[in-house]
């Protein structure tokens, strides 16, 4: 690996496009540095479940020689970006992280990478994950841990962690991931990168998270800046008529102003729930970036979420909706699952129709608490993660310690899930480090109102330099 | 009574609307007119389970004085309109035809009859209703049956029965009902009037149908004529932000053309569900009905909706919602609900939150068969409801005939029910009469499409004059 490539391989999404657009780096120099930077890295990071170096080769090839002919390209021409397994890709196997997926090859592209595609895209692999994405940890008990960029002995957090390491490891530009309890956010916040998980119904969920929970689930983008991720986020927007969750509504923004002024902005700071079980230096760095958005003339002020904590035990029976793809490999293969995922959906079949009825009502009560806050504030500002990437050691033991108490992992998704039930927008960005592990910002938007959400999000980023470090791994 | 008076009571809102303008009927002779017409009706039909007489004209009175005074006028001014008894309304008892809330007064307007009220209509009664809307007959047992005014031996339909009733009777202009499985247009239908259930989400449904399925659930409007429904419609729709089940959409049009043109409009007739269990002489009527709509210029075609039966039993576990509200009265007061109503809620106790979810699979996948369909044609043609209204002791014992074999009562919602599955819009209009007693024809269309289903029921009801006819009680 030359120093060149490498350098190649740490370009934003935005500065690579332009200098393919100029011809000053050709798609194929750009995968070939992300490759190189798989090849070294993956032994160490174990990111990828699927590597697809030769394709991408191809595709890079065929990428330069529409360059060369003077044919049209699209907003990602020649973008090497990654692409977590529970995503189907037409031709390469999708497992989901999972055994009983192994060799499932799908035939068709989901929508939501199929657009990333169109636009030029150049898939480098398919990424690792919690096992059918039920966990926080990337643990995956089949095709081993993905460890973090930043400190190779903690968890990069889950379930996109593959996708988010191989992002913060010059591994792909940017990837895709999936949010249906923080699974985008989580691991963006604690390998230091941009997660994005957009209003629930902007981008197409068909043909991703088998098993998973349709009125939760969403594909989200992960990059290494918020403009990035912008740009992501609108390539894969759109209505499927194909997904009866899908939503027919006007697009996000493709490019974000420069200004990082933030006069007129409200930002509400949730009293109740978001700071509740936050480790000490966590919230301080949080506590410092809400303090900067105020430097940058947004509006700060404390709002209520009255009962949000016993809402969110109410929703919690929304859970059972993930029995409907598994009950018939609960029946036929259950040896095929890891132990902490059976020991998730066995006792799901206990739930009762009624349960899940109250639960989705719990959802609506704990979206009217939401509603009544647009009201006072324009963004929801807290962490994205209560404690750094814990050690796989203290997660796999279920000794995380926040201000010296153990938790189990499902901590680490406390506050990102209340979007997952709501489907509001909600972003986390680099805002920190403790112990040399990054700390996440999360900002929480208005239905469909990516716009003002990413436009605070990257006010923020252009004022800091948290964005720009690079693990030593 | 005099003879005047009963004619007031017969004018479509569109007339009574342009009399009231010109100051050549006013709402207090209006009013009296219909409250003339429950009283000498009421002891036969039994519309109505609160009477607002007082309030009714005292709201005359008021809107009178606003005329008087030159004030501004809203486009329902001095309309008498009658309000389902499971639509909350601010000081007045609203009993969902139960006994459990016989005595609940609410504090607030429902925001669909809110609307209304503010557009200037004036409520004459809460009406009757299946207990909870529960059914289709409104053979209540806490509040007696209502009777059809085309033969009062006859049910209404249900569970709108009292609403249909009192409107097709001259006892209201217009009036709300709900639908979760029908309840507007079967009773619609069955009482030779024009009853629309519109795209979920386009009217608030809060206030509403306590006890009932947030998924299936809908207010609707039922009137004398197609134009008197689009009205309606235009002043009850709009977004409501506590209402997490409403859209933030267009609206609907205020006025249809005139015309009676349908060329251009492609009709789909389902081979598959519609007409599986139809008897005879309805679906000649409905079959001519669909031959008028090809006369007037629409082009007509068969279409299929594969696997509709089975995803119909598919979807039948979403039912448990009900038991949400439900479940604290079983517990302690289930010797106060009817018989009926009491064996259909205790069996939900033992659906499954798994079967719940299916359900809301096969829900996702029938829309799908629709989605496809509307890219063959503009809206759906079939029967409303199998048969015309059967006898009170026919349905009480579980023999209504179709083609010669006995069915119970919820065969009549056998039709109208995919609609509250998929949320499509739905409107039943009448097309000829069995053995004296009305058969409608009902259409479906595009989601939040309105415009093209009330385009062509309007059409349709202009060429025609079914709606002409008036009962004789």
């Amino acid at each position: 690996m030359t120093a060149n490539g490498n350098d190649l391989a740490w370009l934003t999404i935005s500065e690579a496009r332009s200098l393919i657009a100029r011809r000053q780096v050709s798609p194929v120099e750009l995968v070939r540095a992300v490759l190189g930077q798989i090849e070294r890295l993956e032994p160490t990071l174990n990111c990828f479940i699927t590597r697809c170096d030769e394709q991408a080769l191809a595709a890079a090839r065929a990428a330069e020689a529409t360059l060369a002919g003077g044919g049209e390209v699209g907003p990602l021409h020649g973008i090497p970006i990654a692409v977590k397994d529970n995503i189907e890709t037409a031709g390469i196997r999708s497992t989901a992280g999972s055994k009983i997926l192994a060799d499932y090859v799908p035939r068709e592209d989901a929508p939501a990478w199929a657009r990333l595609r169109a636009a030029g895209a150049i898939m480098v692999g398919k990424t690792n994950l919690h096992e059918f994405g039920f966990g926080t940890t990337t643990i995956n008990p089949h095709y081993g841990p993905t460890r973090n960029p930043w400190n190779p002995e903690h968890v990069p957090g889950g379930s996109s962690g593959g996708s988010a390491a191989a992002v913060a490891a010059g591994m792909a530009l940017g990837a895709l991931g999936t949010d249906a309890g923080g699974s985008v956010r989580i691991p963006g916040a604690l390998c230091g990168i941009v997660g994005l998980k957009q209003t629930h119904g902007r981008v197409p969920t068909r043909g991703a998270m088998r098993g998973g929970n349709p009125t939760r689930d969403h594909i989200g983008p992960l990059a290494r800046t918020v403009e990035d991720t912008a740009l992501l986020l609108a390539v894969m927007s759109g209505h499927d008529p194909r997904d009866p969750t899908s939503r027919d509504v006007a697009g996000p923004p493709e490019t974000l102003g420069g200004g990082t002024d933030l006069r007129g902005l409200r930002v509400g700071v949730p009293r109740d729930y978001y700071f509740a079980l936050v480790d000490g230096p966590v919230e301080a760095a949080v506590r410092a970036a809400i303090g900067q958005l105020e430097t940058l003339g947004a509006t700060v002020r404390e709002v209520r979420l009255p009962d949000h904590d016993v809402l969110m035990d109410g929703v919690d029976a929304i859970r059972a909706e993930a029995l409907v793809d598994h009950e018939h490999w609960l029946r036929t293969r259950p040896g095929d699952y890891g132990e902490e995922t059976l020991l998730r959906l066995l006792p799901l079949q206990f739930i009762l129709a009624n349960d899940h009825a109250k639960a989705l009502r719990a959802r609506r009560l704990l979206l009217e608490r939401y509603t009544a806050v647009w009201r006072e504030v324009d963004v929801l500002a807290g962490p994205t993660v209560p404690v750094v990437a814990p050690s796989i050691a203290a997660a796999e033991a279920k000794r995380i310690m926040v201000n010296g108490k153990p938790h189990g992992a499902g901590m680490l998704s406390q506050i990102t899930r209340p979007c997952n039930y709501t489907g509001l927008p909600a972003i986390s960005v680099p805002c920190g480090f403790v112990d040399g592990l990054p700390v996440g910002l999360m900002l929480v938007g208005r239905p469909f109102d990516e716009r003002t959400l990413l436009h605070a999000a990257h006010a923020y980023e252009r004022s800091t330099s948290w964005h720009e470090r690079r693990p030593a791994v």
